[in-house]
């Protein structure tokens, strides 16, 4: 299984449709895209914790988990966030056009947006939209992944059949990452369909597992979005269901997949990225504190700007991994490998081939595997990140 | 009261000495420090939370606070940082041979260092120049306060006399910064000397409460060093004590306006920064949260990118400051102040003069004012960070 290209035509499971148009909201750039499926979805959806969280966040968070949903729309361009009572009013217009369009109930409809924060939707250019968008829909992701996009290089899907006990699903995942628009901030959206038949408690139960070990461990800066979301949506057209524990792992297992692909794609496509940052953390003795530790590193500026540079620093990486809070003890213990090669084991630094590690460094990903000397059955630890660059600063600082 | 230029010659206060040689560990530069008292000192010391402290911090800490310290040594360019048993062994060493310079026990000197992590101690150099460093000490602070420095750009020193209901008193400040030597990180190191006669508990509280306030609530890159260390040392050499309550509020407050001084240098001199920048966060629900959101944003990579960019930003800081948990109903009356232009009022963007703010923004010091409409009686919150440069980049990627 890997990504899609971007130009791509990534297949959904039976029953979905997609689709993408250019409202006018944007100067050309497709700007609305929907997903829609013929029969009731089941829906699970996580969102930013931000106590700021945009319009469409308060509404689709309300209506998950759920038996009856039909579609999502989201827009890009403009992220409904920090817009108050006229936003929360305009999310709905939006909705509501968008369940006449479809022939629905207006709370059978999910919303996600992602762009400026403070502007207010421009409802009538997207509601006027609306009907093309609806005629316009395929059954293949492409057009839905490009309008979402913000300042993301490319477009992020990925698709896979699944063989359970009683037959055949798909699964396809879509997601955006980290573009920053001004005077904005990056948001990571993400979208995991399939045609299984699963109930809303589960597939609630199988989104937050997933999320938990894939969107939740990237980070580009650091900064949260007020409208980060990811949604599961199931909506049985290929009538099989999950019968035993088998199947059930085995969906599970696919979901973190797609997950964790759409994640490190995120990651890679970071502002300014050149290169994607996986770190690895074996033997914790906590799961949240290693999360915590992995994801503190991938946020370091000063190990981020280390690996943007090929410095085998790991002086960087245990400082930080203490300023987390990994005791001291855990600490002494610790051994550490880049690229495969050992540079620092059982809590002390080793002479290593330092020009070989910086050749190691010169490619586009990087492996940082820590080692911890528990036996607390405590599972492998992922986070995803990426470098440093000037191009962040340039990116962001909107020179004028 | 303001910070003294780096070559002057900032005074000490009476019976302390200072100095500082070069002893071979780096090529040109002074790299061993030594404060020294003609009588027992009084010694309070804060320290980093890093899990991973260097061994002069594990010394130091065990040491303080105590009636009976004689002098403190500071070593730049090798932090003693993840140096294991020998690192203690080194620091002890070092220990051992400055006292019998000075003529105290070991458990009478304390000890700071900074520089790269996970090198040993060169400490036959360092030892060798001791006796001339405790034979060049001289009653002003500017050769300890260059001797400190790592890749900072200017000493930070300060002095002031106090006027005490019976008698004046002399309290001097010294700090290094966020200066970054391969392969490793900032640390921050402070100073607060003065001729007050002080009990040790009494000396520890005004030192926390200082650092609390001035310290601990400034950052460059949001990464804690393993080295980070405060002291107040206090001597009594004025022979004038703390009589009464007022006696103590002055001295207090003089502690930190003195640390926070020493606190905006540290911010100023960062790496790669152009800018200053000063969060005022007032009307906070809790003081906890407030200062955990005002070093939240000083640590925004993206807000620090548009205070680069001179960009008014209004929606970085207010998504910052939600990610951080401030509650949605304080966010949705926050009034936010750049340069005393208000630009987001009540909870709501308003109409402001773009241009105008962007000019006032082309300065080196920025104001960030915050408003929330508690009335907890909880203080101002203020926090010190600064903007972010490709010059940051350039500093920590170590480019070859």
């Amino acid at each position: 299984m890997k990504l899609g290209p971007g130009i791509a035509k990534t297949p959904l499971p039976k029953g979905f449709y997609a689709g993408g148009v250019n409202s006018g909201v944007r100067k050309y750039r497709p700007d609305v895209g929907l997903i829609v499926s013929d029969t009731d979805i089941t829906a699970a959806g996580v969102f930013t914790q931000n106590e700021a969280k945009a319009a469409p966040v308060l509404w689709s968070q309300k209506l998950v988990p759920s038996n009856k949903i039909r579609a999502i729309i989201t827009n890009s361009g403009q992220a409904n966030a920090a817009t108050g009572e006229e936003g929360i009013k305009n999310n709905f217009l939006m909705v509501k056009a968008l369940s006449d369009v479809v022939g629905c109930a207006p709370e059978e409809v999910l919303v996600a947006s992602t762009g400026m924060i403070g502007v207010h939707l421009n409802v009538d250019l997207i509601n006027k939209s609306l009907p093309e968008l609806a005629a316009r829909v395929t059954n293949t992701a492409e057009h839905f992944a490009n309008a979402i996009l913000t300042t993301d290089l490319v477009p992020k899907t990925i698709s896979t059949t699944l063989k359970l006990s009683s037959g055949e699903i798909c699964i396809t995942g879509i997601a955006k990452g980290s573009g920053m628009i001004h005077p904005n901030m990056a948001t990571m959206l993400g979208y995991i369909l399939t045609d299984a038949k699963i109930e809303a408690q589960a597939a609630h139960t199988f989104l937050k597992t997933a999320v938990d070990q894939s969107f939740n461990m990237v980070s580009v800066d650091g900064d949260t979005s007020t409208n980060d979301c990811a949604f599961l949506l199931a909506n049985g057209a290929s009538g099989i269901e999950l019968k035993n524990t088998e199947d059930e792992v085995l969906f599970q297992n696919t979901v973190i997949q797609i997950s964790q692909l759409l994640a490190q794609a995120i990651a890679r496509d970071g502002e300014g990225a050149t290169k994607l940052i996986e770190i690895n953390l074996h033997g914790g003795s906590d799961l949240m504190l290693a999360r915590k530790a992995a994801r503190g590193l991938t946020v370091s500026p000063l190990f981020k700007c280390a690996i943007h540079g090929e410095d085998p620093n790991w002086g960087r990486i245990l400082a930080r991994l203490g300023a987390e809070g990994i005791p001291a003890a855990e600490l002494n213990q610790m051994t550490l490998k880049l690229q495969g090669e050992e540079i620092f084991t059982s809590g002390a630094p080793i002479l290593f081939d330092r020009d070989k590690v910086r050749g190691l460094l010169r490619t586009d990903s990087v492996l940082v595997e820590i080692f911890f000397p528990n036996s607390n059955n405590v599972p492998v630890v992922k986070a995803w990140g990426c470098d440093f660059s000037k191009k962040y600063i340039d990116i962001n600082a909107e020179y004028n």
